[in-house]
């Protein structure tokens, strides 16, 4: 199918089943005691998976379903003592476009649910992409 | 304003500026040889470039606007001699969800205009968001 320009809606290829329900007590990253969790693939996207396996290390692309997509400038961390900042020299999930970066360890694959280390995306969150980490990703 | 749930549409916040024309002469990887390229952001997004510097190391998110949304098995970097594999263990932009990650430093920012190195996106390709990098984006 033509990906007609202007057409940018995402389609949800899962989502999260997480012990995490609400936003007030997540960790603000995966690093920060966030608790494992299980990635759920709709059916249609099972052939997808193929290749991933226990070990791999992963960066897994949320829409924050929870955010706002208003906010063009914050204080890092929600802390009163940082100076606002523009959204794009931030981590917050309030930004245009709510697209979550989560890179993840893989834990356990059964079928179409595949276990992560420490995912701070709460529970039901949709999941529209999977991508094995690259040497580069760090930007150095 | 609420981020209603089934409401997943990206809206292009700017876009890439590049000497790349089409995808068959862009490197694969921006690692890989990619020339320097503008992120020309939207006025109406000025506001979140607040905070970026020179230097710094950051994620683009792009819309792959020249993918193919309908594929789910690959052969990566297009190798007839590497097996079929499902495209979430690859870095192919033919997926559900096109969105590009491009880690890469910035070389300069005037205005609403950010210089970066190294990217392989094509030109007139839509940005969709900017992060920082963190230090565990590499899954470690």
């Amino acid at each position: 199918m033509a990906n007609l320009r202007g057409d940018l809606a995402l389609r949800p290829v899962g989502h999260v089943s997480s012990p995490l329900k609400d936003r007030a007590s997540a960790p603000k990253q995966g690093t920060e005691g966030a608790p494992d969790a299980w990635l759920v693939f709709e059916p249609s996207y099972q052939t997808a998976l193929e290749g991933l396996a226990v070990g791999d290390r992963i960066i897994v692309l949320t829409w924050l379903h929870q955010a706002s997509r208003d906010v063009l400038r914050t204080r890092p961390r929600d802390d009163p003592r940082n100076p606002e900042t523009g959204v794009f020299a931030t981590r917050s999930p309030d930004r245009p476009n709510p697209v979550g970066l989560h890179p993840v360890e893989i834990l356990r694959v059964t079928g179409r649910r595949v276990l992560v280390r420490g995912l701070e995306a709460l529970d039901g969150t949709p999941v529209v992409d999977v991508k094995p980490v690259l040497k580069g990703d760090t930007g150095a």
